[in-house]
């Protein structure tokens, strides 16, 4: 079981499943005796592979100290040998295939597919192989970092510090036997948007964007069994700025080009360096072609992928507008200067990609074509919704089609380029639907300074590695194996948790797009909740970093509390910010103490910065320097700018001063008086919230004794006198025994200082006795039935039309996904296809609105209008469209969420069935939540509703 | 013409018209040989005018240094004599009048009345004679009290220090004749809300409400020419607590009631020491007329007015509701009462009083009724707009009636306790009508703590001597001759402007109900013209402060430079909030420069009250101590409340962040993009203000360099170029030469900080060329034509019917009056009747709103709806309605104004005429606003269109 999970995830996780203690037939890498199996590679070898090896070498000696011989021929007293080789290039793998003891169809012709086998007696006087077959270069170098992987090398044990645990000996199961290959021919990552944060780091490392720096990137990428990278091009120009840049990359096995809008291999910033003229086709194209055929030639030699088109400088749209027929000629002269250059091979068989980014896109869709030999890079919304994948007929294109993704973005309608902000939940959705419509070329994604990235990198690349064996759970299982691979078994629950709730976090709203009214502070407790979840784990966090050994200390406080820590420190800044503006608009005294806390919070957040920056004695100083507190728009501020507070200087000599508010209420007594706005608690109704709070504060500060009183016996007051210093909550309750069925008024009365006092409205309802009792499902109370989307009961899933539970999706946590293979129709009516069943119970008749919280995703094709449809009851299903429009975009990303809403008429209280049902791919429902009376605002609605099980 | 306007207006003020110099006839009170005429009273003087006529002794010794001696028969030697004597005890007198040497019969029968004459040789061996003869011991009161002011001895001269100047000889002219009496019969004050300033003020100076209190209160009630009062109820019992109070006021001649809710001349607090049972008439009825008996016999040798009816304690409502039935019970019973008593005389000559305030004007309009020898005395709504007057029926009703006013209010929708804060021309507009309509028999206002009211008190008590010598110049004329009075005729003119100033401002609103949005700090400039005219007139306070003498500081500081400077100070605070508030908002570095600025200004309020407090030593200390700042609502907050500071700390190390923004705008580049609001400069219109300001700042605290630029050549700069550290206004203004007609858009575009830049909309609107040329009289602008209504051309007045100006009514310092004699009735159609004429010229034409600013008064009987009607041109009149909606009422009260909106059809550009006619008394008119575009939001709207003499 535990073997098939691992299989179902990554290409780096599947890995570890042969790692075994010693036993019979153990392929001993490492024996116990202290015997360090000799790795083998052919002299022929390329230098990719023997810096692989030696990657392998080192990583031995870093587990258990020991470090193997490198041969290049079978030793003679070797009883057990590592033979890594490359088909093609390896005379000892030729031997073996040869003599019918090594099997390398299954590889053969597999693009980057490696084979991993143990062999007993493979040669004479060798007693066991441990064979490691790549069908080419990379191959090879992914099964040689496999073996690294598994006995306990984590691939980001360089980039994150990960330690490396200590083993006496090294043990590989016997009888191994592991073919694999990708899925998606190209998976890379974007370094994009890198200053300061990466930009000062390997400045001061490295001494800038070089070889020594780019080498570590590299070894990343191919031990995550990545390939592809558009470099860092904002003030940097790769192939330029160190020549050994591209060397290096080609020997390492990496296949360069550049980003979207940077053609021909030649980055942007070059244009600025050697460019003559103005970067306009219409009236510069000799000096452009000039321009771009250097970096033809340049990649003549090297594996690279021709990025074609056009944009304006600096990522910006082409000055000449949206001239069709210009950027036809673009392409057409871009590829003229290709064929000259490649005169090798044909011209479709030099790789190139068109990306249809922002605008670009535009073009495509009202018709402008490249040959079809050219990769079509789809790209998303810059927020991680994939705005259009290829059409049945697009499929087909020799060229393929990719992705281009975002987990960072500079750009509106907000920045963000801080901190991990994606749920990994969101990433499967997506490129999952990706791969099934056929974007299997390119899959790259920006990961702006790559370094806060490190958890949605590693799911990306080995999702890439191989689709098909992730599914709705992977992302919560990848999540854990994981934090098992960094931080070891026995935390990886713990751990993983922490990432969730993080990512959970800041996937319902990126740190940067928090305002202090985000959360709403009125209702529901909704910023309270969040902040108890986020202390909860904070707190957790912080206690399990003490219980952690030295080691572990830098890699769990830069992969796990920072992010956590700082997200939380943004959250409570923002929150203590609305607690301020609040308390000071009511005139509390505690205004002061939440000012000051806001300052703690800001505090903490540079602290935070500051530990992540001396850790390891300043090893990532500089790399969590991203301001990204105080944005108003997109641009990052040019610092983290401290916040506006509100203070409220105390009169002197003290006085005592009353105020009385209620939860929700912005109003406060005596204030209210002479307005409309009277102090009412929220209607109690029986299945609803238990209690409600009146809070009675000092608005000055000598303390004063408060008296309340009801007007009527089943209104319950947690306290009747007390003496209040600066602030306190009277919980108010109903006792439902001692209440009729219908809707009961009464009061609350409180006085305290000055003349008169507060009145507080309070209101109950309740169902007659058999409506309660004859209550099931989710119930109506407080004005709502809330349903997290995921909790229900799926029915009528087929094969190629499913309702998907997919986990870390969403605000919720999880989600429901409408999965519609792609070239199976779906056909039949609602009636007929999957469904989502919800039981309810509504006390209330009417014309309810429902509110379907969907995922703030495109339909990817032109025919896909993200429809589906929910009927109550018996009665016809109702189609909506779950497609954005264009105007609510902007809110959709930054909320994570697009509302649909309906009407849904309750002819009779009682029980019934809603049910919705699947239509086109792609919707993400996430919750629902019918208004049975006005719903109070929030951001994340109403939280679920009772859920009741009928007695018998 | 000075004589004349002296006797225009105030009893007080008509005396000083007698001084003269030395010269042939004149009399020499104190002569230039240093004699000083013998006071002579007869021995039967009343105890009361004897205190008078010491007092008088005491002034002339205050001016001159001589004290002269009472004498009660004609000395030997005297040369001069003067003879004070009341008409029936004085033997000199009736000598005289039996001699046919003085004529008495225009006073003989008027109450309270009194005549002043010069004769020569009355009696054998006296060359002349000062005669002071009063109808009856108040009229010889009045008329010694007279002398003292004549001479120069302020009737304030004790309770605010004005300080008397020295003279060596006092002589009055020769041939004086002066007969006067009041036309109002009870004439006073009703001390209310005294804690905590004359509380712990008459605590600290007497040990408490007095008889050595009160002495002083009663002395000043006469020198201002009053015989009435309310005393001190909130913790007080006049008679009970020293029981001198009533022996005092009856000797001295003040007449003694108790105030509206406290029946029977018991004192509520009464109640409470010695009441038995609950104050409820329907069940404890044996008790409380016990209790009000012991009143009655209290009285019974005293002047006092009854006041019958009841209210709840501490004036609140009854308790029984509102049950007619009861309350006419309960006047009946203490009716009963009072004849058991006063044995003497029949009931109906007893004073009684029914004071219709709050809901007991409700049981009278539903029918109550009380016997018809009972004063009505109807009320104000406690903010200076009286509810009703007597309607031609109830004019005739022998108790008559009379009004209760307010300058001082604790209650809904606002207290207000603290300082002045009535223009003195709203006092004659509603007490000029009060007399009109019959109000003949009590004028009483609440005073508060007597202190601030100096000025009001003062024209209160003056008006209610003789109304019919006031008209619509008096309040401005009676202000600058009290200015002489108390600080000399060269300081008059700048004294009673700096008055005027202030009280015009606290007329606008008081100082209580100021928030800190209520003057727009956005349009029209609003809140900085309101602060230029108040440091305006603070700046010449002070200077005229530095040159006064020292006597007059404590006089000065206490009439004007306290309630100038504070008033200032608390619109200064609120200005500050809102600049603090908006500031933070933007983003501005300056933030902290406003929360410095409000802190100044709450500091400095509270040493303006330490300043008062310290005069003369302490003599006043505790006289300021009312709070008054920090109302949320009618309670008065327990001490000055420290407003809520928005403050912004600054990113260090330095950084610079630019932001822009145009006036009135509340967002600001950059936070506007990604958002539908433009930054758009208010649209330049021909003949509106001729420069806009875009504001370009600093979010922190390094200067950065700003470029502007225009898009078209018509739009004009202040600057291209500069260095910005805090913040800039840029000018933009419009070369009208260069635009064509129609409107015209153009962008101003400014660079700085950070990415891009911000983009500023200007729109500019130019008329044709002859439509220039042809326009006249208030022309229209920035989308609208304002007028203040005094500006209006009055038309067709009668006697009967006027429209009237007065001088400092309404916002505008002057307001328009719709004057309507009681007994005569309007006659004919609108264009027959008084009206208002405007020229106006439109440029745009359609339906335009327009608002009638009116003052928040009331039609004061049943048949008036404060109707009035306007015409364009010659189309049909329509007419309005300015009474008030109930529910509007307190917004009317704490605006000081009730906008009536209409529409006009503009049916074609050009030239018009606005005709506004006559219809119900009592209309206030103070300023039209024609919308001919949206009207920004402002408190005392646009201000006046620009007038335009057409050329030719």
């Amino acid at each position: 079981m535990v073997v098939l999970l691992l299989l179902a995830f990554s290409a780096s996780a599947n890995a570890s499943n042969y790692l075994t203690a010693p036993g019979e037939g153990a392929f001993a890498l490492v024996s116990q005796e202290g015997a360090a199996a000799p790795l083998i590679i052919d002299v022929e070898a390329s230098a990719g592979l023997r810096r692989a090896v030696t990657d392998l070498q080192n990583d031995i000696q870093r587990v258990t100290g020991l470090q193997p011989l490198i041969e290049s021929t079978l030793p003679q007293n070797a009883q057990q040998v590592v033979i890594i080789g490359e088909l093609g290039r390896s005379k000892l793998l030729a031997q073996l295939i040869a003599a019918g003891k090594l099997n390398v169809e299954g590889i053969a012709q597999k693009w980057d597919g490696y084979l991993i086998q143990h062999l007993r007696h493979p040669f004479e006087g060798v007693e066991q192989a441990w064979i490691i077959a790549g069908a080419d270069k990379r191959g090879a170098i992914y099964g040689s970092y496999d073996i690294s992987e598994t006995i306990g090398v984590s691939p980001w044990y360089w980039w994150a510090d990960v330690p490396v645990i200590q083993k006496d000996n090294l043990y590989l199961a016997a009888d191994t036997r592991i073919e694999d290959f990708p899925r998606v021919k190209y998976r890379g990552i974007f370094l994009n948007d890198e200053a300061p944060a990466l930009t000062s780091w390997s400045q001061e490392k490295f001494g800038g964007y070089n070889a020594a720096f780019y080498e570590h990137v590299f070894e990343l990428l191919l031990r995550l069994k990545g390939n592809f990278l558009w470099p860092a091009m904002w003030n940097n120009a790769f192939a330029d700025d160190d020549p050994q840049n591209a060397v290096l990359a080609d020997e390492m096995g990496i296949v360069m080009s550049t980003s979207h809008h940077e053609p021909m291999m030649r980055a942007d910033k070059e244009w600025n360096r050697y460019g003559e003229g103005k970067w306009e086709y219409s009236t510069n194209p000799d000096n452009l072609a000039a321009f771009w055929e250097e970096g033809a030639k340049r990649y003549q030699h090297r594996e690279g992928v021709f990025t074609l088109g056009m944009r304006g400088q600096e990522d910006t749209p082409m000055s000449e507008g949206e001239n069709v027929a210009l950027l036809e000629k673009v392409v057409a002269d871009q590829r003229a200067i290709l064929a000259k250059t490649f005169t090798d091979r044909p011209l479709a068989d030099v790789p190139q990609v068109w990306t249809l980014y922002k605008e670009v896109q535009g073009f495509y869709e009202r018709g402008m074509r490249v040959p079809e030999d050219v990769t079509l890079l789809w790209s998303d919304d810059n927020f991680g919704n994939i705005r259009r994948l290829p059409t049945k007929e697009e499929r087909s294109r020799k060229g393929g089609a990719g992705v281009y993704y975002h987990f960072d973005y500079v750009g509106g309608p907000r920045s963000y380029r801080w901190i991990n902000t994606v749920p990994l939940g969101k990433v499967y959705e997506q490129m999952s639907q990706a791969y099934e419509y056929g974007a299997r070329t390119i899959w790259v994604t920006n990961v702006g300074d790559l370094k806060p990235m490190e958890l949605p990198i590693d799911f990306f690349l080995s999702m890439a590695w191989n689709p098909t064996r992730f599914n709705g759970d992977s992302p919560k299982a990848f999540t854990e194996q994981w934090a098992a691979q960094q931080f070891g078994s026995d935390n990886a629950s713990t751990v993983s948790s922490l990432l969730n709730t993080y990512t959970l976090h800041n996937g319902r709203r990126k740190p940067e797009a928090l305002e202090p009214d985000t959360y709403s502070i009125d209702n529901y407790n909704e910023a309270s909740r969040v902040a108890a979840d986020l202390q909860a784990a904070s707190a957790i966090a912080a206690e399990l970093q003490q219980s952690l050994s030295a080691q572990y200390q830098s890699s769990f406080f830069q992969l796990v509390g920072y992010p956590l820590w700082a997200s939380q420190a943004v959250f409570e800044l923002n929150r203590h910010q609305a607690l301020n503006a609040r308390y000071a608009a009511q005139q509390r005294a505690l205004t002061n103490d939440m000012a000051t806390a806001t300052q703690g919070w800001f505090k903490r957040d540079a602290e935070l910065t500051a530990r992540y920056h001396q850790l390891k004695e300043g090893r990532w100083n500089g790399m969590m320097s991203q301001p990204h507190i105080g944005y108003v728009n997109w641009r990052n501020p040019p610092a983290n700018i401290p916040p506006v507070l509100h203070t409220k200087a105390l009169a002197q000599p003290a006085v005592a001063d009353m105020g009385v508010t209620v939860a929700g209420a912005q109003t406060y007594w005596p204030a209210n008086e002479y307005s409309d706005e009277a102090l009412q608690l929220d209607r109690f109704t029986f299945f609803g919230e238990s209690s409600r709070s009146i809070t009675i504060y000092n608005r000055q500060s000598k303390p004063f004794t408060y008296r309340a009183s009801t007007s009527a016996p089943w209104v319950q007051l947690s306290e009747q006198t007390g003496s209040v210093t600066d602030s306190k909550n009277l919980a108010v309750s109903i006792d439902w025994a001692a209440l009729p069925a219908g809707v009961s008024k009464a009061q609350v009365s409180i006085t305290g200082t000055g003349w008169g006092g507060a009145t507080v409205n309070v209101v109950a309802e309740k169902p007659e006795t058999n409506a309660i009792q004859s209550a099931g499902g989710f119930v109506e109370a407080d004005g709502y039935i809330s349903m997290p989307a995921s909790d229900g009961r799926v029915k009528q899933n087929t094969d190629a039309s499913q309702w998907q539970r997919i986990e870390l999706l969403g605000r919720t946590g999880s989600a429901m996904r409408a999965w519609q293979a792609a070239d199976k129709a779906l056909s039949g009516t609602e009636a007929a296809r999957p469904y989502l069943e919800f039981p309810l119970t509504f006390f209330s008749t009417g014309e309810h609105t429902v509110d379907f919280y969907l995922s703030p995703s495109f339909g990817v094709t032109p025919d896909n209008h993200l429809r589906f449809a929910f009927a109550l009851d018996n009665h016809a299903a109702v189609t909506l469209q779950g497609a954005v429009d264009k105007k609510d975009w902007a809110k959709g990303v930054l909320d994570n969420v697009r509302k649909v809403t309906a009407t849904m008429k309750v002819a009779r209280p009682g029980k019934h069935v809603l049910r919705i049902y699947l239509q086109d791919m792609g919707v993400v429902l996430q919750k629902i939540v019918i208004h049975t009376d006005e719903i109070k605002p929030s951001y994340l609605g109403p939280p679920p509703s009772r859920w009741v099980v009928k007695a018998k």
